[in-house]
């Protein structure tokens, strides 16, 4: 089970039974706008507050994943999710009601990843026969916490990203023992392992370029990936990043070029998927804890369900900065967690 | 392993093979300065902010108890850890340097709780052999995210807590798997099962009584690890919970009486044990993420591993506010996580 330093490979993989998400009308309007289940016109969300608004996209993001899947609340063991705001705010207003015991996490953007593998760890312990993994952000909420109130009216350098008002929620069951409903009309995908990573500090200390502070945690993860399973980059059909956005991406080709290793043919980001560069004004791509969480939701593990990719690593990225530690010229340390995701064909 | 409708009980409890904690000058003028492995009476540690220094009193601790047990960092397979900071700030930038995979988690002042759960999941799932989980606050860092800034010489009501100035943390491992020395000369204490905790919101908005905003969380815990084990309070030599304080203590009597459970024979608070309330000026009692992670280390564990108790409840205890929640008018959700901690000697 345990692989290497820091991987784990599951001898009965978890499946990822069922899975929702929700996004604003800009992702609406983005390249995976196809895939959502749901567009929220309102940016409010009819809520009195900014955070009201993220704590209802998740309360509505669980809701609508509970409802494809055709389980109630009370069908979920755990909750692991988190957002990027102070004390988890959005989180402990959003999922409140639904009664289900929490693990709040934080990872910055990262924190997609982060739930997965411990729901994943969880489940293949038969700790639970099934969890819900769950990460929001809202542009309105995030650009307030770190940066500047929408009313200011701020420039941005071109090397900002854009945080994506969004939600995905992914139900992760062992299916030999889960009660209750099938939840997605047979297997999907599963949860082959996962490479939780460490802190890595390159020392920069713009948080307007985020994907270059990224770069080098999703550089490491990946390297210990590949050196925990013995095995290459062929081993993936795509390693998909969680945004780093153009710069970071660019950052991260290069630092692995210096390993040897040509990340290109098989790279993707979450941050360069979720908008249209070119047509949207988000200048370096989508970023914020739901842009993993909705690319994943809404192309990720479609494709795999739909036999177009084989074996996925999904690695969300996150900066773990915070206004305070901006505020006092500290650098932004970066993490990345990697999931390994598999067709269910693979296994048959 | 699993038990009712949240808990886990483990079929080869984890061990919790060694621990440390590091506290300020007023902890350690408290009841449980003998217990403390080290006392800081510079609350700066030498650092030019306070969150620098909270960030260092992480590192220190995580340090302190790695070399207690012999170990090195690379030994430790995952960190487990978390502050009551906006983005985790203490965490990230206390356990950089360790080089350790890290889960980010944020359950307010129950953060040590929630990160005990996880690590023994983790640890008897054989995901890993050694975790280390941890927990810190600052008196100075929380005031100012919280409150206000010291300098501002606000004055408190009776019913506020002190934030506690300090760290613990423990290295939970597998004993028949972990290669490497002995942590403890030989098996001290267990975790024999953990029951995760749901938000429970009682709707009360004074952050200066976050004791009763959290009383019917742990009554929700002690409640449902009961039904779950098919048990009453006589199993427990103590249920301790979590930074409660003397106000919140009496709304969990007063509830649980409610339930027909006298609680009262078995009851103690990390919150009214690690500081004299006579003596010293801290209103209901202590408070923090750091509070119950101290308390563990200075009294619980000992008092475990020297027989005087056979079996605890830990009930670490959160209030899930934030700044900009309280500012906005929102209640205080509250949770609490349970982790069943026995001696070894029950065991053998």
């Amino acid at each position: 089970m345990q692989k290497g330093n820091a991987s784990i490979l599951f001898e009965k993989p978890p499946a990822v039974g069922c899975w929702g998400c929700i996004a604003g009308k800009k992702e609406a309007e983005g390249p995976l706008g196809g895939g959502l289940d749901r567009t929220e016109t309102d940016d409010r969300l009819g809520q009195e507050t900014w955070e009201a608004a993220e704590s209802e996209l998740q309360r509505r993001t669980a809701r609508l994943t509970l409802k494809k899947a055709g389980l109630k609340a009370a069908d979920i063991r755990y909750l692991f999710a988190g957002d990027l705001l102070g004390q988890l705010t959005a989180t402990s207003f959003g999922v409140r009601e639904l009664g289900i015991p929490l693990f709040g996490l934080y990872g910055a953007c990262s924190t997609m990843g982060e739930a997965m593998a411990l729901a994943a760890v969880t489940v293949h312990a038969g700790a639970a026969d099934r969890v819900l993994a769950m990460a929001s952000s809202h542009f309105a909420t995030a650009e307030k916490q770190f940066r500047f109130p929408l009313g200011y009216g701020a420039q941005r350098p071109s090397s900002a990203s854009w945080t994506v008002t969004g939600c995905g929620a992914v139900v992760v069951e062992n299916r030999e023992t889960a009660a209750g409903p099938e939840t997605s009309g047979g297997c999907a995908v599963t949860i082959a392992g996962v490479t939780p990573g460490r802190i890595v500090d390159a020392g920069i200390r713009d948080s307007m370029n985020m994907g270059a502070a990224m770069a080098p945690a999703a550089a490491h993860t990946i390297c210990r990936n590949l050196e925990d399973l013995q095995t290459d980059l062929s081993y993936y059909d795509r390693i998909i990043t969680g945004d780093l956005g153009e710069v970071g991406s660019r950052a991260l080709l290069d630092l692995l070029k210096k390993e040897g290793l040509d990340l290109e043919p098989v790279h993707a980001d979450c941050g360069k998927e979720i908008y249209d560069r070119k047509r949207q004004d988000v200048h370096a791509g989508g970023s914020g804890s739901g842009c993993c969480a909705v690319t994943l939701c809404a192309r990720i593990l479609p494709n795999l369900r739909a036999g177009i990719w084989k074996r996925v690593l999904f690695l969300p990225t996150g900066a773990l900065l915070s206004p305070v530690s901006f505020n006092e010229g500290r650098s932004v340390p970066g993490i990345a967690h990697g999931i390994i995701l598999e067709a269910c064909s693979l296994r048959d």
